[in-house]
Parts: structure tokens; C-alpha cells; sequence
């Protein structure tokens, strides 16, 4: 297998301007797989209860998702999400949170899991992402994301991990926080100084940049007349980013790049309906057209000004 | 001559977490026209006091701008404006505006002004802009400025004279506000139905976005570590636009492309020092550096994905 997430699988019930939902599947591993299976095979790590239905399950089976590894407590409930968005569609308002089953989830990657060349730590405790990834030391690329939540209370975990992986995606915000610096160019400086070689600072409505070594690369959004639901958008591009440079025989700074547009392509899609919905029924010829266009709206020729008869 | 531009002329007091100044040169048609002056001829209609002394003067004559239509009332003083930003350099706190002999301001074009290809008004009273306009009806392409101020106080008078420019130039807050919309996009198109057949939405620290009637185009900011001084960032990143528009004989969606390469090019040497010192001292060599560094973080290759062994 060539992509293993471990995250969270969960309901999510959504109010929205648009319209209300009661029960959507969700979760940072669900929208990471979904997106990630249009360019690679992929397996999730991690734990339902025993309200997932067939209908979940299918969803997984339709794009080949391996969910060998996601355990399945016959006792339990699934980590369950309610949330708002106002009009400002880029904050989520927390109603209710039921951690259910994945209040006490320990990761059991399988063998097949281990042997996995590319890794991504959804949005867990930080100590887990720490202790999967030891788990996975074979693995050539593992990315990890977090959230503030993790970054107020245990920031020294979340730095213990980010020194343990390759590279760190995660919001603008929550890297000028961890990095206790508010020009993110200096935040990104710092965080990377602590081991990761990439970089990605998801932007929202701005897009999103990558920092590596030697370069700076920076995509914008894709334009949107209406957003209708952000909810998993970070792992939507975490997956296209991912599974693209799954797909690849060698990543380099080429392929991360388009990885970016990749992972800006599968974002957009994620919210323009509610949940998996779009996501799901997705072709690869929408995903291409998207990507052409991200090359359309960021071209320019390069000639450099000449001046014939200079002023200064 | 090729580019006029109507607006203030000032000074600027300033207090940053970087250091103090008592006596900048400052204004919206100073920070213009001197970004402007590095592609094109450039002439200035405003209006100064009779503080305004050599060193000011000489900083228009260094970069061969014209300064025939600024008026000098010899019983007046010059427009002053005293702010202060805090760390977050996003927003300039007003501490003081002295509008001094700005208030009963009257723009009084000459023939060689009226006679320019391209005008810019920048943000004074919305009927000033709409008069110059009006007043130089041989104007190939006119783009224009304002601010919420304006749009608070009286919207309609802003619309009129949206109506009669080919461009906007404005950030994305005053775009909102003016479409009465939250979505971008959207209020893009509101704006663009008034007449405009170009928008420019200036974003800070996240770049710029041009749209144009078939086109989305988007550019980051350039890189920096540490902003100085954001005061004129966006006249100077309207100078860099304007100005290489003037330089080039067709405007077309390739140029305005590059103009807007030009424009944060213009705008992000503008930040880092205090006032006009950065770019009163900038060489085109310079300039043409950091535009191909703008090609080397925006580019990528297109190659479209294709998937073997398709799972979807």
C-alpha cells in the first residue's frame, strides 16, 4: 500500500445558511481517504461504533478505501460533531462534541499499514501521531496536521511530533501560534528549523503556500460563488496533496508543487456541497479541468521591463 | 505624457513597533507617482502648503515626475496625517488628520494633464474623482481608489463614479462593503456590472486577485520577514500597475497580468522602510529580480494526472 492516514471517522450534523444536515460522514481520516483515493490506494486507521452502517461503509468501498484497519467497537458510538457556520464561512461554531469511541482510540496500525511509503497524521493527540509514526519506520514521507485546541494545551508534544515528521500542514493561524511569531515567513523559518523539510499553510479563501528548503510557492483559492460547506476542506487538501505525491515515483520540489494545486483542486470540490457529498461522486476529468485552471488564473509571461530612456 | 495621477500630497507622522518618525512624505499621489516613475513620465495634480520645502520637492525632481499641477497656497499648510501600527501591521490606527489645504482641495488639470493616456484617481471625495475624470475625457484607461470612509458616508456618490472608470483598485474589505456582499466573487461581479471592465482586490499580506470580464488572475505577496512601514503599500502597488500599463502600447488581459506582477513587486519594496526611502532609492535592476521571483513561486508545470489502475 502506498498511503495510510490515521484520523478520526465520524457523524457530523451541519447548520449552515444553506441548509441544515443531521447526519453527514465525516471526519479528518474519512475526507483525507476520499480525496487521496482519486490518486492513489489508501488506508485509514481508526475506530467506529457500532452505529456505522452500510451506508458508511459503501461510500469507503466505492473508492477502494482499505478499511481493514478502522476497528469497529460493538459497544461503542461513533465520535460525533455538531457545528454552525454563519455567513462568515470560515469560522465553525462548535455546538456539541461526543468523542464516543474515540475518546480512548489507540491507533493499531497492521503490518500492511507499516509498510506504507507515504504516512498522514490527521488531527489526533499529539502523542498518538508520535507513536504511529515510530510504528511506521519505513515509511519515506509522513505529514502531520494538528489544531489549536492541541497547541494551547500540550505545545511540547506537538513540536516532539512535528521534529518526527517530514512535513507539517496545517492553518496560518495555528503556525504563527505554534511558532509564537506573527510574521509567518519567521514562523515558518522556526517550525521548519525543528526537522521538517516542507512546510504548507493553508490560507482559507487565500490559498495556500508551501515552504521548503530553498523555495516559496503560493497558490491562490480557486474562485467560488458559493462556499456551502468548509467542513473538512483542510483534509480534502491534505489528501490530494498526499495521494498526488503517492503517485509519484520521487518527490521533489516539482512535485510538490503540483501536489499544492492538487490538493487546492480537492478542496474546492469538498465545499461547494454539504459533507462528502461532491467529493464523492467526483471524476478524474473534473479534477484535471480544475487543475488547468488553476494554471490559467496563475500565468504570466515573464519579460522583465525595459525602459528606453530611464528616468532614474 | 502618459500617466496622471490626482490625489494627496502629505505628510506623515508614524509610530511602529520598529521605530518613530515625525516628518514623512507621504500621500496617496506621492507614493504613486513615485512607484509609477520607474516605467513611465508621470505628472501629479494635489495640492501642498508652504511647508513643503526643497527636500520634498527634490524627491519628484530625482525621479523626473511632474509636478506642474500641484499647487502650492502660500498661507496654507500641507495635508497631515499621524498614525500608528502596532504589531499586527495590518491596520494603521488614525491618531490625527490635519486636512489643512486638502479640505477645499479643487484638482485643477492643465491641458497637459487632460491630455494623459492614463489617469488614476486616487481615494479623495468620489465627485473630485468623477470631475477629473470627466475632465480629461481623452483618457485611454482610468482606474480608481477609495476607501470605507467613502463608502460609509455616501456609497451612490462612489458608484457614479465607479460607473465611469475602467478599473477599480481597492482591498478586499472596501469590495464587500461596496458590493454589499461577503463573497468576493461575488461582489466582484456587482462591481464589474457597474461598468468597470477591470477590478483589482488588494489583500495585504495574502497579495492581489485581477478580475477581468472572462479572467481570474491571482498573485501572492512577495515574501518578507519583517514589514516596516505598510503606509502607501497599496498607491504604491497601484503606481507599479499604472505605470507599467503606461509603459507597454496595448492594454490586454497579458498586460494587465504582468502590471500586476509590477504593482506588488513595487508594493513590497514600498514596506520595508519608512515612508518613500525604500523606493526613492530603488534601480530597475531590482525590480526585475524580485518580478522573476515572483515567476519562480507562482510557477508549476501542467501535467494532468492519470491514473494507471483507476479505482473511481
Amino acid at each position: 500500500m502506498s498511503l495510510t492516514v490515521v484520523g478520526s471517522v465520524a457523524f457530523d450534523a451541519l447548520e449552515t445558511p444553506f441548509g441544515k444536515r443531521e447526519k453527514l460522514l465525516g471526519g479528518a481520516g474519512t475526507h483525507f481517504a476520499l480525496s487521496s483515493s482519486f490518486f492513489t490506494d489508501v488506508r485509514v486507521i481508526g475506530v467506529v461504533g457500532n452505529d456505522f452502517t452500510e451506508n458508511e461503509w459503501a461510500v469507503f468501498k466505492r473508492h477502494n478505501i482499505n478499511t481493514d484497519d478502522i476497528e469497529v467497537v460493538a459497544d461503542g458510538k461513533t465520535f460525533f460533531w455538531r457545528g454552525r457556520y454563519d455567513y462568515d464561512l470560515n469560522t465553525a461554531h462548535t455546538l456539541e462534541t461526543q468523542l464516543n469511541v474515540f475518546e480512548t482510540f489507540q491507533p493499531k496500525p497492521s503490518e500492511e499499514s507499516k509498510n506504507s511509503r507515504l504516512l498522514f497524521l490527521a488531527n489526533i493527540l499529539p502523542m498518538l501521531q508520535k507513536e504511529v509514526r515510530e510504528q511506521c519506520p519505513k515509511a519515506e514521507f509522513v505529514a502531520m496536521d494538528t489544531m489549536n485546541f492541541w497547541i494551547d494545551s500540550m505545545k511540547d508534544a506537538v513540536i516532539e511530533t512535528v521534529k518526527v515528521v517530514d512535513c507539517v500542514i496545517i492553518n496560518d493561524a495555528e503556525a504563527r501560534q505554534l511558532a509564537d511569531e506573527p510574521n509567518i515567513h519567521k514562523a515558518a523559518k522556526k517550525i521548519m528549523s525543528w526537522g521538517p523539510k516542507a512546510l504548507v499553510i493553508k490560507r482559507g479563501e487565500y490559498g495556500a503556500a508551501l515552504f521548503t528548503k530553498d523555495e516559496y510557492f503560493a497558490v491562490p483559492a480557486y474562485p467560488l460563488e458559493s462556499v456551502f460547506d468548509p467542513t473538512g476542506a483542510g483534509d480534502t487538501f491534505a489528501g490530494g496533496f498526499m495521494g498526488y505525491l503517492a503517485s509519484q515515483a520521487e518527490i521533489t520540489n516539482d512535485t510538490l508543487r503540483r501536489a499544492m494545486i492538487y490538493g487546492s483542486v480537492m478542496a474546492s470540490f469538498n465545499v461547494e456541497e454539504f459533507g462528502t457529498e461532491r467529493v464523492d461522486r467526483l471524476t478524474h476529468d473534473e479534477i484535471n479541468e480544475r487543475f488547468r485552471a488553476y494554471k490559467r488564473m496563475t500565468h504570466f509571461e515573464e519579460i522583465p521591463f525595459e525602459r528606453a530612456n530611464s528616468a532614474t
